[in-house]
């Protein structure tokens, strides 16, 4: 698809605004958006409605949740050939990274993780949610920019002055990263008895 | 070996210090010192002194490196039936979740991360590993308590008047609940296309 | 969902009879029904009666079988990140266990197993069946209590005047043991050259 | 190394007698001993007398068990690219069919299993243990015969009058013919949803 | 579902002509046709004509490419258990077969290999691609017998006077010996440090 | 290690020559030699003597072979979180890489390939072998240069005047895209039912 070398990994931030609806949390949408021939994570702008039969999250089915924001820094992921188990690790780590990017440019927030959650003051910064397709690991994590409509106590990037774009380009040179040093740090070590 | 019932992980603290040399990085060190049936994570507190054949890190053998430190705040995993892939995303979760009890413990310290090492104001707080034995996953995490000895600028808890012992049932009790919640978020979801 | 402590493997008799049609055998029947949120095994009473696309096994497609029985002692488990392959020798040991309970209950009575069938002399007690979701393992073991309407020679528990509660509680808390002792078995062993 | 097409799983009857010292639990002994090309068990009589650095079973060294008895009817297998849990679990199959053959051959025993181990009327008919090499699963089953030196209360196939050969040569047929109707099985059905 | 012996592999030349259109690459089409009870691969003759939804290959899809021949040597091969990236390396290995079949009956043709696609003289010998079903590994190869039709410059075995019968069964000989001395190879090594 | 971005996968000529002992085959081997962080393979040419204790396939050891050339082109690889099963489908196709580049190199030659051995006009070209390491899997592929001392009829590339760098950096080349092709492969399909 692309001249440029194979890359383990590779991130795109999309031009265009998506309303987040749970629909594009499938395979190859990454591929669909960025034309990423690999391992993909793309970050885009958009509302978020999700509800009935696109809730992914069976706690969210049986609680009748809906996810709503007016505004929503979204990345959606796939990673092949990557187990379910192996995902939601991976989904926690980009949580993470979203908070250390947020201390990074916002000093004095302190934000805190419950799992695959942030929040801030105790007001919800993020939802996310990992699942697989049957060729695939699928992850979409929302970062609030606008939470307005959320229905529980919520908080977004805007309050904090926070450019959403700098921000999701920042998260995306992460993970990246963060990726590839894995890959890394697996192949440099001696086994032990 | 335990009369309770079967828990998927366990962690314990152990009443014994222990100077680290590497070769504690080794199968069943776990079960030996803990009596844990399951996977398994422990800490102690103890000395560290690592050269030679028992550096496990080959970035740490070419360039010669030394693990040095006075007092540390050790903790040991070991997860059977875990990828090496999967085992350095742990770890890295695991150093997320050190940062983040530092947060919580002592307000204000701004603490980075790059990759399974932290730092405080560049001054090195962590060392980490992640490596197998023929059967399971094993991973090192230390982190400084009095850094004295280090060949690199480093910092320890002691610093910010951070009791050791407290710090460490903290992480322990943080990383046994995110292990099981990760069990919880795989089995919680749909599939998608 | 739950306020105890995550287990690996959770099991519970549902107080209704549901029939059995097939169309059970999906993934998260088991927390629907019992709100597991490990691993799990449910065990109910109800008739059997599955034909046509909700015949999984191609065998019985094949030849066009049905599966018919006024009342069984249902089983159906999921297990997560398990194998087909894993799957269909836990189903065949979970048979054993059927049969072995049996000898427990009712001594003198000779049960032979063929795979994941049961017989009491040449007569059929049992159906099983093993397959995969996109996300999970699932099998469905049934014990006829009352074989009426088999398309084969069948018989079944009420024959022997067992209480099919008492047996499926009873079947439910060996396999619960059974997998926690696997998991044990595991993690106990030194490696060989 | 056969001239005969190639089978998923061979299994051979040693004419020799060989004393089983734990050393014999070692990838390829198999193929050394049956010139077996692919997954194999081997069955073969002699006594038994594990000790010391031999003992793999770690609940055996940390309690100083030894294993011993006069003679015994030994089965050892070696499965390639099978996991360590899938391993214990075709263990405990073998088990119940060792169970089987003996309940076939000599109308009347009650043999009760307890996970991998079988026990009759209370006394101990087998020891048995999964382990891996680097490149394979390995398991030993001892049936005794003549349990004379055994620790604990023991019982052999002789007390029943029966055949170790011919019981051997049952047991190997039965596992082979369980090995390949679980390939068939996991290869006959549909997936569900 | 056959008499004689388990072996894993088999393969069959079927006797009646199929068009495919792409549809005929699912889940136990190979068994549905062939009465394969293990991993199998089967052979058969006849139009392709693949367009629109039953495009696997997403370049295709993009790129609006019909896949099209008057008359083709079809392989439709399914494994179980085994991943999508090996089979990508075994759906080669396969190419590569046919390339040495066609050299090795019919002395001086060239033929070039790129990935899964085979050439001669820069025209299009063949179609391949590797998916999977929920439960299973499958990939189809296409070689041009008649290549009429074909979208772009193509080549097929009636050029060069080659019976396309002869010519599959030799294939599915090479294949079959292939796939099982894989198996004898994992089988016979050391391991290494 | 490096400075630039990390890939998949990197291949390295060296410029001293090795003679091959079979000790070469372990793990890091690739990283000592070429400093490659990620799966490697590296090429060099030298001598080749492996005997006894050193021989990784027990064919040769059970047959007291020894594999002997006066100068081989060898290429050994290393693989990470890759099964010995697929490791084995890769070193085929590796070998089918070295056919197809003698084949390009020197036009008229017709090279046969056995499994992972090659031949011209029945004369051995290739020795071959894959094995694991606790952490990787490695494979070695020997292509004679000159093959003085071959205890069996041999043949080198000093045969066809066929320079043995260029050869090497053009199956190096070939091996890299295609396993680059290979990850593009599996992540450009739709799944079937």
């Amino acid at each position: 698809m692309k001249g440029k070398g194979y890359r383990l990994l590779e991130t795109t931030f999309l031009a265009e605004e998506i309303e987040y609806t749970g629909s594009e949390l499938r395979s190859h949408f990454v591929r669909e958006k960025a034309g990423i021939a690999g391992d993909g994570v793309i970050a885009f702008l958009g509302g978020c409605r999700v509800a009935g039969a696109h809730l992914v999250d069976l706690e969210d089915v049986e609680e009748q949740h809906e996810i709503v924001a007016k505004q929503m820094l979204h990345f959606i992921g796939e990673h092949f050939q990557c187990s379910l188990r192996e995902g939601n690790v991976r989904l926690r780590l980009l949580a993470s990274i979203v908070k250390e990017t947020l201390e990074a440019m916002s000093s004095g927030i302190a934000v805190t993780r419950d799992g695959d959650d942030l929040f801030v003051n105790d007001r919800k910064l993020t939802v996310a949610i990992c699942t697989a397709s049957p060729l695939s690991l699928l992850f979409h994590l929302g970062v609030n920019v606008n939470p307005s409509g959320a229905p529980v106590s919520a908080v977004g990037l805007k309050k904090f002055d926070i450019d959403a774009k700098e921000f999701g380009f920042a998260v995306l040179e992460r993970y990246e990263r963060e990726c590839e040093s894995i890959e890394r740090a697996l192949r440099k070590v001696r086994g032990v008895s």
